[in-house]
């Protein structure tokens, strides 16, 4: 009986020994992504910002179907924007950048420094959201129902100065798009909040592979200023949640700060009521900590900025022309399919590097399929194909099929759409097999290692308000528990209170959170 | 016999009467963007925003095809990048925003205030470029000859610290895209320079419709650094030149000062050879410039965020859900057609507003087609069609023309064709027709206002460096007269230098300019 052997696998840190470590090790191996030289803002290079161009490009046209415009608002803020804002939230923020001096100066020693002459009257600030400057606009645009809805967009950098960073997960600065929108009533504003919400829904489980539960958060994680916060929360293979969508109804609280009124049909003027919703370059995170394995990052072929790599296995002699042609030749076969309804995205990679080092770049990278063409593919008119999701034999060598040209050109945009389906299938049965339903004792049930696999439980609660909330809080607090939300989709409560005893009115999920 | 009556145009103010004002005049009545409250910042409208999303997709497109990918640099540069660019570079501007601080606190007066025990060890500047970072990247990605050439490039927000500021055309903050490459060779690096010139070329020609011309910049307006600075430029309606584009060839100075050194075939540490090329929303500006009429905007349909829309006329009355109807059915109709390869873009406009001001609010925003559906066209199977590029009967009247729908429909891709085609057409012949090549004497030739339509002047000269082409200049500058470029395509020189009389070795074109 063969006994089969422990794979070496790509990275030098498992999942199993240290997540945080393979985090990061997938990051750096795959090239997403590195340090800038300015604390935590990172250099996104092109395996990650062409997933983030992906993400961009595939929910851009879900948000203009819905009739959201997109628009451009500026970097900076006026420091009394702010003033006004602090006064009406009281979670307002304050950890942000300062624009404080336009010039730089000679200080007579060969260095620079701010010039004093070029002090800024009132201080700028690095936008941490548009929020405040979109506000002031509405109230420009917005002066009769004629006007409404207000259905905007920006795709934007923001920037929020963060003391403990993580690439992806929280920076300094991030990349992301911010929906605001202005409506007459109530139920239009928390139409539109539940259509953002769902279309997040809808793109995280689609394009990303990555099953999420939609629902409310507790009062106590919404958004400062909402009447009511949305979320998508997803479960990484640490067991931990990661909030990867946001939707917030803003009632006409918002309005009523940015002065956002307008005539309605009887002459009246009144407060319009607004949404906000945004997604960001943390899905990125997400995607990682969702499908990557300890070979490195498996990329959803949708959002692959490749989704099949050929790479010629070339020898540096008169055979390599014949194989680079064949590998042109296939690639520009394979172009012409088309999945997810695009046509499929093929790189030749010729670069002038060893074929098993690429070959493991780009199991690093996670590149969905990937292809070596040597000579002897040529003279048999094969294709060696390796399946990023299924890269081991049950015997722990490296599953490659050998596949007639033809066939594989025919059976490619199947088996990317395959790969995308296996993706999400398995993080799916994963999030359902950690979701515990019958605890009784949170404490017993979170003890151990934080790493370790726990996931989160769902509880049936009585949704207490203030101070019996904050008591539930704190408790959750001492287990380093947090309520991630009450899903949309989840069965009526049929219990009592997890924590006061009194009927239930919903369930809710309770976890470890990013 | 009938005089024409004189048009009452869409805008107040006409190019002739006041060009700077028309400019400012167009950019507001077609919602294009307004102030943002920020000095020399601007909120950017769907409007105009629409049309950058459509120059960043199409040239997108180019670059990626071109090998090139993106990146993304963080948006806060340590100020010692720039101390050490400050020693290598003559021209270093340092109109820059300076962030000194990284939180806000109270001011005890209601206020709030950098905290001052937040101040930053460095201060970070908002890139003005990302230059310099790219430059240590590279470096840091670049150890061999098989790691070139590295093609990368960049779609961000910059910012410049501007006193005196014009929409689109120079705001302190703006969007841009700067390609960044490094090759192992001087013939390398200069076909990219050149590659990307002549893509910008292609590009304003193609989907701006916005003749240029493409050529090198003399050593005085040389990019700070460079070896060889190309510029296409464009004229605009007042005659003066608009630079919408360059493109460097760095040399070794810009890889020396950033350590961008591989090792060559023969085992030699050497210095890689770099470019960078950009353009902006400056283009924008270009396009208005270029195309705009007394009515406001004419947006080359490539470009134009909805190339036709559709007006229903509503009358508040049982007939409306026809005409709505008619409209629709019209539209999908119309986006099933393609025009320049892609999918023809279509807008119902049904938000209510009189159907008068709708036509003319397109009008002003230069949609290529705009079409007008009663219910008289419901009943006879027809389309009024206006066509923004040519809006008045040589009577003064406006030109609609009924059109049997099918009719209609099969023809717009071509009209659309058509649209682009005239207008670029007609700013070809104004900029041929306002080249003098005959010119003795330049202080008579650019006599009188300023907005008076001269044009540009083609010169010869022997090419004078240093002292001798400082005169020069000052001679030039005299008249508010800058050298545009050395033209690529122009005839060899035949004759004498224009301003020393010794023989000419090129030709080259002088103008006043943006």
């Amino acid at each position: 009986m063969n006994t089969p052997k422990p794979i070496k696998h790509a990275l030098n840190v498992t999942r199993a020994a240290d997540f945080a470590a393979w985090y990061q090790a997938v990051i750096t191996e795959a090239d997403m992504a590195e340090e800038s030289g300015v604390r935590g803002c990172m250099v996104i290079r092109p395996w990650g910002y062409g997933m983030w161009e992906r993400i961009q490009k595939l929910m851009d046209a879900d948000i203009k179907l819905a009739g959201v415009e997109n628009c451009y608002f500026p970097l900076f803020i006026p420091l009394s924007y702010f003033a006004k804002e602090a006064e009406h939230v009281d979670g307002f923020a304050k950890e942000m950048a300062v624009v404080t001096h336009h010039r730089l100066i000679g200080d007579g020693k060969g260095g620079l420094v701010p010039d004093p002459s070029a002090k800024l009257e009132e201080p700028l600030i690095v936008r941490p959201t548009s929020e405040t400057v979109i506000g002031a606009a509405m109230s420009r645009w917005v002066q009769s129902w004629r006007d409404l809805p207000v259905l905007i967009n920006q795709w934007a950098n923001v920037v929020r100065w963060e003391m403990r960073t993580r690439m992806f997960l929280r920076t300094s600065e991030f990349l992301w798009q911010e929906g605001h929108t202005a409506h007459a009533t109530r139920e239009d504003a928390m139409e539109e909040t539940l259509r953002a919400l769902e279309m997040y829904r809808a793109f995280a489980e689609g394009p990303l592979a990555m099953p999420v539960v939609a629902g409310e958060k507790p009062e106590n994680e919404r958004f400062p200023g909402a009447d009511a916060t949305y979320s998508i929360e997803a479960m990484m293979q640490d067991g931990k949640a990661l909030q990867a969508g946001t939707s917030h109804y803003l009632g006409t609280g918002f309005a009523e700060a940015s002065g956002i009124r307008y005539q309605d049909k009887a002459g009246e003027h009144v407060l319009a009521h607004t949404t906000s919703w945004g997604v960001s370059t943390r899905m990125i995170g997400g995607v990682i900590m969702t499908h990557g394995d300890d070979d490195g990052l498996r990329c959803p072929p949708q959002i692959a900025p490749h989704q099949i790599v050929i790479v010629p296995m070339l020898r540096d002699d008169e055979g390599d022309a014949a194989v680079l042609d064949y590998c042109r030749a296939l690639a520009a076969e394979l172009r012409a399919q088309q999945a997810f309804g695009e046509p499929v995205r093929v790189l030749v990679d010729a670069k002038a590097v060893k074929a098993q080092t690429k070959r493991w770049g780009w199991v690093k990278k996670g590149a969905p399929l990937i292809i070596e063409i040597g000579p002897r593919d040529v003279a048999e008119g094969k294709a060696a194909v390796i399946r990023r999701d299924k890269l081991y034999q049950d015997s722990g060598k490296l599953d490659v099929a050998f596949t007639p040209r033809a066939d594989f050109v025919g059976q490619a945009a199947g088996l990317l759409e395959e790969i995308q389906a296996a993706l999400f299938s398995e993080a799916k049965a994963r999030l359902e097999a950690n979701i515990a339903r019958e605890v009784t004792d949170l404490a017993a049930h979170f003890k151990g290692d934080e790493d370790k696999m726990i996931g989160w439980v769902e509880l049936q609660w009585a949704r207490p308000t203030g101070a019996a909330l904050d008591k539930v809080v704190e408790q959750l607090k001492a287990l380093k528990l947090t309520i991630r939300n009450t899903p949309l989709g989840a069965a009526p409560a049929d219990g009592v209170c997890f924590f006061t005893g009194a009927p239930a009115v919903e369930r809710i999920l309770v976890g470890r959170a990013y």
